[in-house]
């Protein structure tokens, strides 16, 4: 980059004062994280007033209801996030875990430990309360965090801000490690801060993420797709099949974890396609089937985009298969490699849905919707990643983390192992015990 | 893409086909792997043939002793790889393994499994060896591999590659998960089979890594660069401190993990720079110095550029600085982030060497030298990674695999938790148990 301008060089400056908060202790963090909610109540009723401005002008763009509720911050939102604080205080100190020990030689000592990625680039929904969790997170793990929200909730997240700022300046680690943007073209800086931006994290339509992915050379953890698919196959229990794909497909049709597109095998499909039909009748469910479910049901024609359209909505496609292997070939052909399920009886043909079907989340016997940090037991979720490197599938706090080796000698030299003098010892230790870095 | 030449077309198939090695068993796996190590000695002729006439080629074409002996292949060069065969086939199967196991409710269990990243695109030396331990390695982690040679082993490699298949059309896995590219026009249609690739791993010069990772869009495992720096606290002990800056710097200068930068103390500065002197005089180790320095021992002024360069040679720059935070704040500016020292007596000083400075490998009172995958312990090592995300420092077999959440249910719905009728247990369990896939 040769001109910076001004929001390059904040973030220039962030990353370089990012060290204070990434070697703090977990006892300055967590007093760190009490002042904020403590400072959160203080400043209720300016942040409240905020959030009202907010929502006025949503109101009059007659904003959706859902956007709405989800941008409406009171006590009760006030509540939900001072108990998310509290629970990522109490969280395991994700900083310097001992991930691994080894004995290199008597008096050379090697850990790889757990450190903080650096400073994350979170875009989000027009949500206040995902602000305080997400900068609850990165003080959590130590990462320096820009953070760009939806402009739906520009005056609340001004005023969380200001008031999370106002309570770290009387904290150890300080408040220059957070900075807001608010801007498109903010964004367009944002996505050309590589070096100093360690990880993009966009929420949003596929469309958005996409558009992340596609102009930026910082990583990004995110899915763009979820064209998710379950296998019914031919000793599927059928009425457990029926409910399954019921609840994946309508539970929550608008969510990336929703089923798009069912394979029933051909000694199945009679009984289980009039059962399915009937139940997705109650939901006015759209049917796009082949040729072979349109002999068995009333549905509409499949063509060819069905098999890769992710509708988002009360609509699905059905195709008929001869075999476990031509689902596999489908699932690997057509979807988005997020999450993939096969209802069967047949624990051999489980066991080899769960070897070949190269996804995030492979699952047999329940629904698609269950893909989620949340539901999975991670506590907070920062994301979902159909990235098969780094992490993968829901995303919690570890997925801000990084390692480094530390290692602790005694005037060790090499030379004397090259030349055969010495020999390594390779002792793998247990790591139960503190880091060497603590 | 919108045309496929024959080479990607190639890479799609392969692709396709890699599937059976993914899911196949480790007794496979390890068959394979002895039917691979029977058919080297069974061809050794034939290899040592091809081999001839590269060496011979590489004669005439004056290449350097140290290339000409990297790409000898003889009886003792096909033990080393028959022992490394062997090695890779005992290890631990890195498939299928259990990394956390945790109850959602009482009948569905949620398992996070390690599972091959998928195809790995290698683009390495002029070292038949290290093609066969390359191959062996993904075999035994069930990663499909594109391979690329230096250019001065295409006859030995091309007889390797033809041993190898060979001897695994007899086995249950095949052999076209494997596929030999030769020409820079082929590196550059690797370079575009986003998708269809996995993960990159080029070894070579500093440019050349530089190269493949600027035109991309398939994650690379690597690192251009390898500026690393010790610092030499005031209270390190001088006699050790100039033995291990000794060996990090002259054992073997041209390694990326060879010291570049040198930051003394000024409270140490006139003890130590003339000891180290004395010792650096033996090897002729050329010092640009900064203006302390330079009133202190006899040097080459240090140019600004001094502090930017890694000289691979018995080359050094030496500043003398203030302070542990000076030292520190020239690393972040100046380093690559590789491997970085602290000689030092003080614990708390050593403590915030190891939590301040952000690099793969953090080490204290020993030489930079030991930032290796085999001094390291890991077996063999795929690469160097100075990526934060998903490996970092000396990457071994880990490094290629990624995961799969598996989960097992019981016609488990989504709706009955949403409306509150139950509740998640999330009861974390034992991860000794195998995983479900198995």
């Amino acid at each position: 980059m040769s001109e910076f301008n001004n929001l390059s060089s904040k973030i220039i400056d962030l990353r370089k004062n990012i060290v204070r908060l990434s070697s703090s202790s977990d006892d300055y963090r967590a007093t760190a994280l009490n002042l904020i909610a403590e400072g959160l109540v203080r400043d209720k009723e300016m942040i409240y007033k905020a959030n009202s401005k907010d929502m006025e002008d949503a109101r009059e763009n007659n904003t959706t209801p859902a956007l709405v509720a989800r941008l409406k911050f009171d006590e009760h939102k006030l509540q939900g996030v001072l108990d998310g604080i509290k629970m990522v205080g109490e969280s395991e100190d994700p900083i310097g875990k001992v991930l691994e020990r080894r004995e290199l030689d008597d008096d050379l000592l090697l850990e790889k430990v757990s450190f903080p990625l650096g400073v994350i680039g979170m875009i989000f929904e027009a949500r206040p309360d995902a602000l305080v969790q997400i900068v609850s997170l990165c003080l959590k793990s130590g990462n320096g965090i820009v953070l760009k929200g939806g402009k739906e909730a520009t005056e609340s997240n001004r005023a969380l801000v200001k008031s999370i700022k106002k309570s770290l300046e009387n904290s150890k680690i300080g408040s220059d490690w957070i900075l807001l943007i608010e801007s498109h073209s903010d964004v367009a800086t944002l996505l050309k801060m590589e070096g100093y931006i360690d990880l993009l994290i966009p929420r949003g339509s596929n469309k958005f993420v996409k558009f992340v992915m596609n102009n930026t050379n910082i990583p990004v953890m995110g899915h763009s797709d979820g064209l998710c698919s379950i296998f019914v196959d031919e000793t599927a229990d059928v009425a457990m099949g029926v409910d399954v794909c019921f609840d994946s497909k309508t539970q929550y049709p608008s969510a990336c974890n929703a089923v798009e597109t069912l394979l029933v095998h051909k000694n199945i499909a009679k009984e289980f396609l009039h059962k399915l039909k009937t139940k997705f009748d109650e939901k006015k469910v759209i049917i796009h089937g082949d040729e072979t479910v349109q002999s068995i049901i009333d549905c509409v024609p499949a063509i060819t985009e069905d098999w890769d359209t992710e509708y988002l909505a009360d609509e699905i496609a059905i195709k008929v298969v001869n075999s476990e292997d031509e689902a596999i070939d489908h699932i690997t052909s057509h979807g988005s490699h997020h999450t993939d399920a096969i209802l069967s009886q047949d624990e051999s043909n489980i066991k080899k849905f769960y070897l070949s079907v190269d996804s995030a989340d492979v699952f047999a016997n329940c629904s698609t919707r269950f893909a989620d940090g949340y539901r999975f037991g991670l506590g907070a979720e920062v994301g979902i990643s159909t990235s098969k490197l780094h992490a993968r599938g829901p995303v919690g706090v570890k997925g801000l983390m990084s390692t480094k080796y530390l290692m602790r000698g005694n005037g060790n030299t090499v030379a004397p192992y090259s030349d055969g003098e010495k020999n390594y010892t390779h002792k793998e230790l247990s790591i139960e015990k503190e880091a060497m870095c603590k």
